[in-house]
């Protein structure tokens, strides 16, 4: 991680950005460079992160993930997507006003490292560095567009709650046969508890869960219902013969506006090949919520704890860490930034991009508009297909050369505004 | 493997039985050995095996498992009662004979290396070599006693069905957030599938499960009932703070005459340190069901993927993988060879032996009742409390010497007969 902090810290000194520093925190480094030389023009904030996901299971991926390979029309490498290509693409739009000449506005350039685990440590370096982050705009290429000719701007992101549950039962793993039907096997346990996590119309059963969930408006639903997204492509993005979820919400509902509840890893007694007759000490769980606006992480975060509490039998002992708490966003759709890359958008891909509700979970958007007052720009050019957070990470490279241009209008569409 | 084998013939060999052979099979070899100098007296097979479990969890170890360590009065090692400790006092006790003029009896000597692993070619091993195997008894000495001062005899063994079941989702792990809420989740299926196998009262719901099992008599029960075994010492071996099972059944009942399903490992997606927020491609379970008489293996696998079949959504895919397939037996309480174990446990321990019903599983049991036509005698020392399949698998050293005394006094018990 010191290693990418540095070598983002040269990048960012070679481009001409000015006072590049690698920033210590109580985890990563920050990586912060400024250019502020036009007092009469806006500031804009740009955001990024050099820490990418796990590339576990490794033997999923076609080529090793940290060695870049071009297939067809896609360059494959864990943070390809996610988010390499789109930081450079945006750091090479600053380059390129600053070969000719110099940039149009103010800017200030801040890379974190902990965004996959949940940037834990940026609140407290926002919150000690708010006068030097004071900005007019907040831009981060942390972001998808809906299709490769299909640019969009999220005006929402859902929150996350990500938790570890862990059910104990007898002190060691025990002989299957010279125990078994006598002792509660925490593994079935574990599947009871989460089992019962979900109705069988696929509602989160949490106390209190849907509680702060707001109804969304007829003109709402009739909106997303012509976002130009076929539920067929969406299908096969996501490699499924199916599409499932929550009754009575369309395909994009379910991803924009309804919270979730997700088992992202299971794990328990013997994995190996063949069998091994125990019964297992311990099962572990790891469950995350998506959030969406209005709902309190920390009321929901209680409701499971609840919710634990009153369904685990007294036969096991259980326990319960949190590794995330952030709560859902939403965003001006109105906002001069927003205006800006909605223009650059459609001079680069010929085409009005289109509004959407974003699933994922973006910490720092929540962060600034708390601690710096400004609503984020998401402006990045990943795919829905581009295996985010999955084996075989990649980049669309036709889209390139086009989120290059993009930010550069962006740049510019901003310095005409003061 | 191999080397094991071979050790286990030199030590044969040094003993002092004749054509002892290292036999291959489709699988992990034989080892095997005779004396058969006395045609007026009977012929003792002598069963064992020298394979043992894996050892994983290796961090719960307290001392490396192929690191024999004494502490207190136990030895701990992996394979120390599972069953090498019973293993070397049988041999042990043929060597006192030896050295003392040669055996009262006939024996041979059979070893296989694939008993953990479900004695899988050891039926065609027998089939093939019935005539070499032929015998008067059948004495294993893989077997547990009750308490260490408790001396018993199994006269029945539960069966087993192993299966890994895998549920498939997307074709490869997908963003939560990208996705979540609008794709099944396989790990999700699979613990609503394990929650649906178990009602409220801990009884088994596939279909036709109990169909064959027999119902206990009162006086079964009453002798169960009579059984000098403590649930609370039990309790305390199993390290549970409290005891569970099927609702209307005792502890000995549970483990001894009803049939169990048991998850015997459970893993999905993500399961490092931290968070990932992953949708999983796939989940998988290992699932066993310990059959008691007259359970069929084929019906209860039969109901077993009817279970699945109906159950399983049809946003995934599924498969089942059969590892093991054995019926329980029963072996009668009143033969030569019961006689003879009995009077010698009852010699060397200064305590008569309890009859009672095994809770594992002993495929070779079964085997030989239908191609020997033999009863098995079920002796060996170790304990309940030995932590077999578990880490820190442990022998009690005092009944060591106990051991190899009961099968020596067996030997001469048998030879007394003819």
């Amino acid at each position: 991680m010191q290693r990418g902090a540095e070598w983002l810290s040269r990048k960012m000194n070679e481009l001409g950005l000015e006072h590049v520093e690698v920033i210590p925190t109580g985890g990563n480094p920050v990586v912060y460079g400024e250019w502020l030389k036009l007092p009469q023009k806006l500031t804009v904030l740009v955001y990024g992160h050099y820490d990418v996901q796990p590339v576990d299971p490794l033997t999923e991926w076609v080529s090793p993930p940290f060695t870049p390979t071009r297939r067809g029309e896609n360059i494959f490498a864990r943070g390809a997507s996610d988010m390499k290509g789109n930081g450079i693409a945006v750091l090479s739009a600053l380059e390129a006003w600053m070969r000719n000449g110099g940039l149009p506005i103010n800017v200030k350039v801040l890379f974190e490292g902990e965004e996959e685990i949940g940037s834990h440590n940026l609140e407290q370096f926002i919150e000690s560095h708010k006068e030097k982050l004071q900005c007019d705009i907040f831009l981060s290429a942390d972001a998808l567009i809906t299709g490769p000719n299909l640019p969009s701007l999220a005006y929402s992101a859902r929150g996350i709650l990500f938790f570890e549950v862990s059910v104990y039962g007898p002190k060691t793993d025990l002989h299957s046969g010279e125990f078994g039907g006598a002792v509660e096997n925490p593994a079935k346990v574990l599947c009871e508890l989460i089992a019962g996590m979900h109705d069988s119309s696929g509602r989160v059963t949490l106390p209190r869960f849907y509680e702060q969930v707001r109804t969304l408006s007829g003109e709402e639903r009739a909106d997303l219902a012509r976002t130009p997204v076929s539920e067929e492509e969406f299908r096969q993005t996501a490699g499924v013969s199916q599409l499932d979820g929550e009754e009575g919400f369309s395909t994009l509902e379910r991803l924009g506006v309804r919270p979730t509840l997700e088992v992202n890893g299971l794990s328990s007694g013997f994995t190996g090949e063949g069998e091994k007759n125990v019964l297992p000490a311990r099962a572990m769980a790891k469950i995350s919520m998506r959030l969406v606006p209005y709902q309190n992480p920390q009321a929901i975060e209680e409701g499971f704890r609840e919710y634990i509490r009153k369904n685990a039998p007294s036969t096991v002992r259980w326990e319960i860490k949190k590794f995330s708490s952030v709560p859902a966003v939403l965003m001006s759709r109105d906002s001069l930034g927003m205006h800006a890359a909605s223009k650059a958008l459609e001079a680069a891909f010929g085409v009005k991009p289109i509004f959407r509700l974003g699933g994922g979970t973006l910490p720092v958007v929540g962060l600034v508009q708390e601690k710096l007052g400004v609503d984020a720009v998401m402006m990045g050019f990943s795919l829905p297909e581009d295996n985010l957070h999955a084996p075989n990470e990649k980049y669309y490279l036709p889209n390139f050369p086009r989120a290059i241009e993009s930010y550069i209008r962006f740049f510019d569409l901003v310095s005409h505004e003061r």
